[in-house]
């Protein structure tokens, strides 16, 4: 069988050494540092699901191309099924972590190759798509996790790409020669790519001719020779690095999103693995067909499941203070749900209403529309669901002292009678699920949610695009019973 | 075959004679008034598109029950499918008639009576659903068009029921013979009864014991004797009774939304049209059934169709400005295209998650939760749709002159020049557009789009009641490995 | 003393004869016919106000012009103090009337007027400001109602004024001779014009020195030679038209606002009525003082006054029902008491922060942020409050029978109990009160409210001209202790 | 003169030797601790003001009560003019510290002290308000800074508090002597104390006959024996602690808001500070004095200072990324600056339409209508802000690597290139900007926002009593010319 237990999979990140800053300081060991274990822990809860009888449904499916089960996030979506059953994947992930999983992106990034090197191979005689596929059962034999990148440092909005003096800004190609591409440049607010097998990396944009080199797209393994890897590190990782103990912390075994920049310092990449090496006309369509899956991800299916987690949080605290029958908390858990349920619909309209894409190629994209905008909701939604999650956790929600204190002798007595509420919760548990409401209300999740898989204006130019009204306007003409223009007609 | 053709429903109309009372006076024919005429003509068109090779295949289905293609508001939805294809026929009809197609409330209604004849018969013993089903034979083979009636008037909210000293507040059975029943009371707010054949009649309510006369659901031509239709009668009323051509009006043909309460002055029903009579613990989940069929339809189908009406106009308007490319127009109608779509994935949600209900009934009715959540965002996402076509009418939506100043010779030309901008297009399609943006923003859709399928606290009631947070508070009792409770285990 | 009384209003109309067109015919006389004798009454009220005890404090004022009390809306502001009162008599002359005071664009385009030609006078060497005072003196005196005008039809917005080919698309001067000007074209939107005996004229835009024909501001009288008005006519309209007894409708005295287009068919206006002739440059900042003006008023108080009487309508239904302690409605009356007083609060701060515009020209102007910003939050706060109001008054609000049927003796009965809702009111009160909410959330003023004083757009694009953010850049720059840019000191 | 250095302040501060516990531990220096630091050096920031020519007209007022100008944050409000003045006071503090000015809350309670001993006295024959005058001249002589205190654990909503077992969970009195009284119980989330010199209790609810004792205002030291401290510990305080300068931090000098809960283990207060002591009736007043006072302050001053840091900010970023002229920004920001205005224009009218309360007593409060009506306001919008400000911040603001890379040798060129955009602007400056973004978006201020002055709910109650309709009522009678209720008439 094609599937790692998750101590084979932790067995086989020990093999890898990618170079790792983090807090102005070298990560040695990316499975001891406290903030980067919270990535190996996420993609090691894939492993472990993709195993455990309750959960195998949704975390694996048949390959036809390897003629076995493989963990679904190495699969790309041949039908609309599998696209309801992606974007149920995404929300189940979500919601048990708490935070990404890492695999993701790297997953749609599967989907825009398997379209895209089809579609290039169909109009241009090149033969990405066999070499991508041979890759892609390598992935699913052997039962990689792989990262996908594709946002990049970018320069003045003013000037083109060729003319930024900085080297790093994008990525491109600097050498071509028998054996393959050697890649200069960043990628940036990459998510766990260091604690996964493989990184997937995209153009950022759709290039013109004379951004040839950049039009690149190809895999490589995370501790490629040249790549350097320069970790966030927010308010919550100090926190991390200062805590006695994880359950201390809002999200204890998993945390809070964790990506870096991504330096490409002339990696070598042989030809076997580049899918995408100077077609620049097909760069733009390729970041498109990402987008659109990825939207729908990051839209109708992962915020679900991380509302899942405000709404439990704010129910349990509601019965915690013994309000559970008072009307305007319920209402405001109602308006949760409702949020909830709208991105949950938006996501699965777009797997039911996705297309072939291209006809033939065998590979199944959401819809365009509704892939857009299920993510322009959720942006709005996340927001008003943490202003609620906040209005049901009170001020103590922020306003916590550590939970160290619970250990303190001096003042233990004080702070658990002041959280217990009256009621014969442990207060430890009540203390746990306002430092979770912290961790979702007072953290990177608002902005991290809105800008995941582009921030609005990029949906909005998406739909510009996409939205055609001709049906709409010949609805008018026809309840109206509009005449022909005869002016028109008349030559004027 | 069963279905009629246009001429002939029309001419089956003929043959009722509902007793119609519209300001202040008898409306001898409702085939020649002016107002109910728009009803005749949209119940019409329902026949026509039946036989229309374009529409044919959303507007009849194939029957098992008279083993013939019927027309699909008369099927009672067995499959998701089907399900989806009656959300589909809710967008098409009303994109097609800028108002109601007044049969849909019977066939929700449809809906309601089979499922709970069916589980009625199978706690009780009772033989309501094979009456029904004998009933809705006849329905499909004659082609009959029905209306569905369940909100009542009323008395004091401080009072109950039967306390209520008037006597057509609320519907009652007043009489039990062998022949059948006969029934007092009123419905309000009745879409277009008296333009079809039959009126379904369900409670308004769960009913406690005391009020088992008013747990009653049955079947009645439109024209028996005793019951009165007093018409709405509102500006757009006027506006139409005092055109001289229908052309000078917004929607021309098929008018904004007609209704009218309905007086049954002791209206007797034979016992084969009765479907509920008594079994007062039953009333509550009829209504609740119909109430989330319709909730799809008003909120996930018909304000969809609605919107594209009113995004085809302001599209048409901006084009006609001269503004194609400016680019805050393009942004507010691609606004508005997010709240439709928003609201086609909740009624297509609705309709895929939708269950057998009960199991074992052959009957599929949307999902509890997805059909209250897409009622309650097109109520705000309408009036929102309206302020943004509003802004894109301009004032003229509301300021315009007459359609007939267009005939004026005194000023005629003014009136041209005022409202080409310049353009090429005849001025009359110009003012005919603004005519119809004025229909849809300046008239009754918004109050009415809120209040259909019940106000928004109906739907809230409803979801409190479905909602059920387990899950999610496992959720996070699994994320924070919360402790069990303690002190309670002690005793406490 | 100044002041006239009601009576002698009316008779000072009966002096004029403006040429007035409506629903395709000349109305003969505006103070007879149904739809124009609304805008009279709006105007007559104001004289009776100007010599009621109880409201001659808000309504008048001492004008040191003439040294006597006059009228409130002929004095042009002289103190922040004024501003004030300015605002508090659009709230109270709204909520009296139900509808616009048809003085108040008058009003503030006697604002705009003082200072601009104060400006001109002082730039120039013109002799605008003293001619204009002489004028103001006049109308004081006389206490004449004036009205304004500003929006004109215009053409195609993709080519320039001078190269649209209709010729009243845009007002314009078409002749100077020794007596004075004589102008052509047209004014759009106007809102009750031919009730007043003067009409104030504005231009449109800012112009260019190729558009100073278009620079022109007078006053004239309203029944001009070459003056014609065609007047709105929207469902209302029929339905006031149809009306046997003004009771019958939502705002039975003063009905719904009324505008007309203006047309000027080469109008004389002699040189002491001309206030701005060519002066280009000036055009700009006329309007844009008007605007300012303006928008406090529409933005910041008359809304005020009509949300008053949206709540008071909703709240005696939600008393006619006995619901008066049900929460749910109880929030939304306070959600729209915290609209208005939103509205209220940035009116009065529009009025509080003026400035006296130019510096030493003796005219106060609103703050032109707070101006704008009180119109764009009104805008969104109407449609709200609209949508609130339909929800307390529920589906009847829309669906209403005719007035008419309490006195149809055949259904009279019914219509009173079904409206009764088991109270002691008086029925006709109950449905009156329902149609004046028809009135409000089922008519013109969602769409109206928004265009008043200019759609969001232009309060958007006032406001990104008034906004300056150096003093919030320079607070960041010294919270953060932020370095000189030595970059750039370097020479790069 | 009355008034400190800041230097004279640090020392004063250096006497007190309050007990303070954060994170597990006791903190022995409030001065030395880089968390504690913050509020210490917030609370300096006004004594410097005070001093400062640019800003003592803001800061400093005369005190009738002493002879002598005083810190403002010392004196009760005796005209409208004086709440203009505190408003105004209330957004420079806030737009200069970019967190609390810890003195407001005290200041607010010096307000509802003031009124309502005076009004204790009128009725009952007390004396509190020469007492509390005594103390206040003391405050001002001595230039102290004064922390208020009022919310408080509570036990279990569905309890009596004097129900409650557990003995903290409300503050009360447990004994009373010839000397004084002793108080025991807790207040939480307490915003800076133990760095003022005083501390202003007063109680959190109106209290009942039963509740006497909790019925209890006083003044105190803050380092009384018996009072101890707990304070808050969030992510922000653990990134502080771990920093190795202030300037990699979001807020370096000032910090996030830190607040603590108080214990009072027993603390003696005596007499000449005890201003409320059983009085139970005037407790639900005092709070309410309290509410409107500090909801004006929250709603309409503070987070209008805390806006123009992210407008700032915001703007900053646009321009560092050469994006000043993309409009959809400069919506963006306008947006912001709208929602600014709101809340100043709110505030001011809180102050403007403030009135002497009670009548007689000399202390003017904000309105109680647009107190709450400004908090409810800022609540949303502080949330939306926050969301426009991330989406202009871009990802960066939460994936950011720590400031600490750039003096990291192996990886600064890479951060210094990626966060430079291209411009010559000091990459630090621009990471610092970002850091302060995420400071305000990605911390604790959204939740922190709507709990201070209390959640939503207690405003929409504190409306609920304040609103009065039946001026809007009349409005709508008069407009419909409504009948007397006659059916009452006739005894009915």
């Amino acid at each position: 069988m094609a599937l790692m237990t998750p101590e084979q999979f932790e067995a086989s990140l020990k093999e890898l050494k990618p170079r790792v800053f983090m807090n102005g300081q070298r990560v040695p060991d990316i499975l001891a540092n406290k903030n980067t274990r919270t990535v190996v822990e996420a993609n090691k809860a894939s492993y472990a699901w993709a195993l455990d009888p309750r959960y195998k449904d949704i975390m694996t499916c048949f390959s036809p191309l390897v003629n076995e089960v493989v963990n679904r996030y190495t699969h790309v979506s041949a039908s609309n099924e599998d696209l309801v059953k992606k974007a149920e994947a995404g929300t189940f992930t979500a919601e048990m972590l708490g935070t990404c999983i890492y695999r993701c992106v790297g997953y749609d990034a599967f989907h825009a190759l398997a379209s895209t090197t089809w579609e290039m191979d169909r109009d241009l005689g090149t033969a990405y798509h066999p070499r991508f596929l041979e890759y892609l059962k390598m992935v699913q034999k052997k039962d990689l996790s792989a990262a996908g990148a594709l946002t990049e440092p970018r320069g003045s909005r003013n000037k083109k790409i060729v003319d930024w003096p900085d080297p790093y800004l994008a990525l491109k190609i600097v050498e071509k020669n028998d054996k393959g591409i050697v890649v200069r440049g960043a990628k940036i607010n990459i998510s766990g790519a260091y604690a996964s097998h493989e990184l997937v990396v995209l153009p950022q944009n759709a290039h013109s001719e004379a951004e040839a080199d950049y039009a690149v797209a190809f895999a490589t393994p995370t501790d490629a020779p040249g790549i350097t890897y320069i970790c966030q590190y927010s308010p919550y990782s100090a926190e991390r690095d200062l805590s006695d103990d994880p359950e201390e912390l809002g999200n204890p075994v998993f945390g809070q999103r964790e990506t870096a920049m991504v330096i490409f310092d002339d990696v070598f990449v042989p030809w076997e693995r580049v899918f995408h090496c100077g077609e620049y006309k097909y760069s733009g369509e390729m970041v498109a067909r990402f987008a659109r899956t990825h939207r729908m991800t990051c839209g109708g299916t992962c915020k679900v499941g991380f509302m899942n987690q405000i709404i439990g949080a704010s129910k349990l605290i509601q019965e915690f203070k013994g309000l559970d029958r008072v009307s305007h908390i319920n209402e405001q858990i109602m308006e949760m749900v409702v949020l909830r349920e709208t991105g949950r619909a938006c996501g699965l309209a777009a797997a039911r209403l996705g297309q072939e894409e291209p006809p033939g190629s065998g590979v199944f994209l959401p819809d365009e529309v509704m892939g857009n905008v299920s993510k322009l909701n959720i942006c709005q939604a996340f927001w008003r669901v943490m202003a609620l999650a906040g209005d049901i956790g009170g001020g103590l929600v922020v306003t916590m002292p550590s939970m160290k204190e619970l250990k303190n002798p001096e003042v233990k007595g004080f702070v658990e009678e002041f959280y217990s509420f009256g009621s014969d919760e442990p207060t430890e548990n009540i203390m746990k699920v306002h430092k979770l409401l912290q961790h979702w209300t007072a953290g990177q999740h608002g902005v991290g949610t809105w800008h995941g898989a582009g921030p609005p204006m990029t949906q909005r130019i998406a739909l510009q695009r996409a939205i055609n009204l001709e049906h709409e306007k010949d609805l008018v003409r026809n309840t109206l019973n509009l005449k022909k223009k005869e002016k028109q007609a008349e030559g004027k």
